[in-house]
This record gives structure tokens, C-alpha cells and sequence, in this order.
């Protein structure tokens, strides 16, 4: 189920592996390591202004003659900049997050790109196919980083949206190693995208301290922070404790977003400041127990699935 | 897998598919309908004084020859007479959660009880391993009821417990169907524990109106409510968007478990009180689209399970 199917066609990938894109973490370097290696590799466009966005795709087409894509936060407020360099350096795969996936679409389906869009809910799901998104990301509550309101988990909420629609559902949240694949493929996913998993990789671009730490993180070591003000999960430290505390006290949205000032992402992720930074990762953190390469992983990864298909097929020797 | 395992040579039963014990849901007429069809019935102590207790054990017995078991919350004032009652009546299996797992286990393996723990997180699956228990249930936040703070999803707490532990690990939230059940078993569980898809069914002592909501249920009409005072998850009604707004505003432990009282959850399973009960119920809910018998559901089960595996096992038709 990996290979050969809806998603692998979409995207013209050999496995239905997609790296997440993450800020601070996946550049061009991360993004053509996983497009070389069979899977989707995504440059993050989260943290890039328009010109680093285009420089890390001229990078990307030069590391890699497989396909690869681009990640774009809709609500960013340069959001037409971002879309403008996209659609001049000819990206052919969209992945969007954070807003109403109609916005801005015409422009990328009238240029023939793959459009993706990441939900948190069957009722967003809906929205991305009615508007004419080729495929979604059914992202649950365990991932890093921003999350839906909804804190749906990624076991209840995939089913959910391979009931509900036509297009493949491609699943994130919580998979860092082949038995979590194999898992979605199990609940109706074509495809998964893997985040924190890839962030711990030799050429991710997230600082040594921030790949350190997921590596260390147990089972609870993350939390889901600011939930009054832009959601995100992170692994605990000083200022998420401090985050948490305020929160719990009944600190204002107004309060909080003063406090999580506009560098939280940077100083964690690519800055390594373990106690003040904000070191965006996912529960699937305690999974993590080494920092290889992205071929080695991705290896690893359909070796697992294929474990797990073995089981499947001879269960009485189980 | 779902057959021949420890899960299923541990308590003695056909299908590794455990009816979880529930508040004012899983008395002796649930757990037997269950039992009878080759699952593992449990009758729920949680809303059962002592001899209300023995009388449900004794139907039981009576109803069904195959195993069944009763789950115990061993924070509960009476928990002495509860066990008392359990070893009278000769009952085999116990299911333990609320409470350390230690808390008089002896007297349970001296009899030679099958004794099951649920946990949610990896720490509590050593220790209940560590004092002798022989099997976990490893519930994530997606599960009605009450939950556990570090809110570890079922996808992430699993693996991690399966890795952790040599004691098989039984998975539970969010499995409504026989996608999900197929999809713990590839995170290396060895057994499920089903909860809100179960009292929905025709056998469960929970009132109409509480099945209808369940029935009704979209993706996101559950919520985690009294974070601070004993966190449970239910469907949204009328009680948790007023609990929701006191906890929003600050409102202290004390003032929410005075909000609370004592019989919400009689009131809202078992007396249909649809605004002002708590309907505790998973995020399974939403995949809920009937009342069926169990003997049905059970058959049901089994069949999607395997539809399941046969994917894995001619991928390339897929």
C-alpha cells in the first residue's frame, strides 16, 4: 500500500512517504534528501522570506531531479510574495496549511501544481476538496507544532476523512517509525507525512541542542502549549512550564502572545536555546532513539512497514 | 493477529477484542452478550456498590460460560468490599485502573486473578509490570471517561509500551471500527479494548438518548472537560460548554467539583439527561452509525479487521 497508489501517483513518488515542512528545519538540504530517497520531499516556507524561498528551491532543483514541494502557511501576511516565487521557479506540488484553502488556489491549479492541503477536522477536509485540493493532510494532535482546536487525535481523525471523501488522505501526527505507517495505511491513509522523524535527521536544518532533545524526549515530554493563543506542541522546558503556568492562571490571549514574542520558534529550533526557545516536536518524540541519515531512515521505515505487512499475512506464526 | 496471542491465551478467549468496563454502560447482560461471542466482557464496578456488584457477577455466570471479567477503580472508598465481593463470587479476571496497580494485587494473584492495568503512559506500564499484573491496557486521550494528564494518544502511547514492557499491551481509545483495530495491532498491541463503540450497541444498559448522541456524533463533538479536577472526556452539551467557560475564566479545582457534584454521569448515561449529564464517550463516537447487537458488531468487527489484512497482504491490488 505504500507504493503504487493514489498519493504515489499525485505526487510521482516512489514511496507514499512525505516529509513534513517544517520551519527552521527543512530546507532544500532536508527537502532533495528525501525526494533523492524515494519519499516527497517538502521545503518549509514557514520560516523563509519570499527571496530565502527562492533561493532553497533553485537549491532543491539543483540537489534533486525528483519531485519535491513547497509548504505555504496561508495566513502569512507576504502569503501572495511567497505564491508569486512559487509559482516562478515552477514548484509543481502545494502544500498549504493555516487558512481557508480556497484562497489563492486558482492561481496554482490554473499552473497544473498538485495542490495539498493540510486539515484538522472532517468539516476542513470538505472545504479543501469542494474548493479543488488534489489530496489532504489529516493532521492529528499529537504533531508538533501548531495544531486544530479540535485536538483531534490522528487514529480517530483519518478514518474519519477517508469516510468523508473522495481524495486520498494522506496522515500526520505521531509516526516515527514503520509500525506508525503501517498503522495509517491500516485506517484508509495513502500516504503519511512524517515531521519530528525527519527534523532529527543528519541533514535537517534544526540546531544540534533541538535534535539532541528529541532524541532524550520520553513518552510525556511534550506539551501543548498557548492554547488561547495560536495552539502549538513543544517539548517542555523552562518557558513552556512558565507558558502553562500563566495559562493555567487565566493569562489573557493578549498576555500570552506578549510573552511568546515573534522569535520563539527560531530561538528553540535553529537557535538551540533549550530553556527560553520554543522546540516544536510531536509525541512521536519518545520514538526517536537516533539521529540518522535520511536514506538510513527511510530505509528503515518501509523495512518496518514491511515487518508489519509480514504479520499480517502470516498471523498464526505471530 | 487478533486470534492465538498472549492476549487471547491469557484470558482465555477466542478474539483479542475486550468490552471495556464502563460506568452505568457494562453490566452482567453487555459483558455476557460479549463473552458469548467470543470477545471478553467486563462488568464496570464504577457505578456498582457492592452488592449491586454480586448480583451482576452472579447473572453473569449465569448468561455466559465463557470468560468475563470485572474492572475495578481502586481509588474507590470501598475498593476493599469490591474485591471482597470479586474473590466470593470466584470471578478470573480483573481489570484495575484509577489507583497504583499494587494496591492489593497480592490478594488477586494469590487466588490466581489474570490481572490487567490501564495506564497511559509508560511509566505507569513499568510499574504495573513491576508489581506483577499481567497485561496493560495502554488508553489514549481519544478514550470517553476519565483520562490521563499527559493526554498520550493511543498512536504514540502504544509503540512506546509495546517497546517498554514484556508484558502485552492492549490498546484502547478511538477504536470504533476494524480499521482501528487492525491499525493497533501493526503498533504491536496485542489486543483491543473497545469502550463507546460497545455502548452503543443494543445490549448496553446506557439510556436512548445517551446511544442517539453517540449515534449523532460528529468527528468533533467530544471535549476534554475538568482538566483540574478529574479530566473526562464526553459529548458537548449544554454542562460541558458551561465547565468549559469556568475553566476558560480560571475557575479553581474546588468550584469546578462543587459545578461537577456527584451524579452526572448516571445522570447523563443512564437517565438520558442530554444538557445537563455528563455523556462520556471517545472520539470513536464519530464513527458510530448504528445500534447494533453485539453478536453483530462482534462478527462485524472481526470481518473489516480482516478486509484489513487482506490489503496488506495483495498490496499491489489495492
Amino acid at each position: 500500500m505504500l507504493t503504487n497508489n493514489r498519493i504515489t501517483k499525485l505526487l510521482r513518488i516512489d514511496y507514499s512517504i512525505i516529509q513534513a515542512g517544517m520551519v527552521w528545519v527543512s530546507g532544500w538540504k532536508l527537502a532533495s534528501a528525501v525526494s533523492n530517497n524515494g519519499g516527497l520531499g517538502l521545503i518549509g516556507a514557514g520560516s523563509m522570506k519570499p527571496d530565502l524561498l527562492r533561493e532553497h528551491i533553485t537549491k532543491c532543483q539543483t540537489a534533486t531531479h525528483q519531485s519535491f514541494g513547497v509548504n505555504l502557511p496561508l495566513l502569512r501576511s507576504d502569503i501572495v510574495d511567497l505564491i508569486r516565487v512559487t509559482l516562478d521557479e515552477n514548484v509543481k506540488i502545494v502544500f498549504t496549511s493555516a487558512g481557508h484553502p480556497g484562497r489563492h488556489i486558482d492561481k496554482l491549479l490554473e499552473r497544473d501544481i498538485k495542490v495539498v492541503h493540510v486539515v484538522s477536522n472532517v468539516k476542513q477536509g470538505m472545504k479543501a476538496q469542494s474548493v479543488g485540493c488534489h489530496a489532504v493532510v489529516g493532521e492529528g494532535i499529537e504533531a508538533g507544532g501548531h495544531n486544530g482546536t479540535d485536538e483531534l487525535t490522528n487514529f480517530t481523525l483519518v478514518p474519519q476523512l477517508v469516510d468523508a471523501l473522495d481524495i486520498p488522505v494522506i496522515a500526520a501526527g505521531g509516526i516515527s517509525d514503520g509500525r506508525g505507517v503501517a498503522a495509517v495505511m491500516a485506517l484508509g491513509a495513502e500516504g503519511v507525512q512524517i515531521g519530528t522523524r525527519f527534523a532529527a535527521t543528519v541533514e535537517s536544518s534544526a540546531h544540534p541542542n533541538y535534535k539532541q532533545r528529541v532524541l532524550e524526549a520520553k513518552d510525556n515530554d511534550t506539551t501543548l502549549v498557548l492554547k488561547r493563543a495560536g495552539m502549538a506542541r513543544m517539548i517542555k522546558n523552562k518557558f513552556s512550564d512558565e507558558v502553562n503556568k500563566m495559562e493555567f492562571d487565566g493569562a489573557s490571549a493578549e498576555i500570552l502572545r506578549e510573552k511568546l514574542g515573534s522569535k520563539r520558534e527560531r530561538l528553540g529550533i535553529f537557535e538551540g536555546s533549550i530553556d527560553e526557545g520554543m522546540m516544536e516536536a510531536g509525541q512521536g518524540a519518545g520514538l526517536v532513539k537516533d539521529i540518522p541519515d535520511v536514506a538510513t531512515l527511510i530505509r528503515r521505515l518501509i523495512n518496518e512497514y514491511e515487518q508489519v505487512s509480514l504479520k499480517f499475512q502470516h498471523p498464526t506464526t505471530d
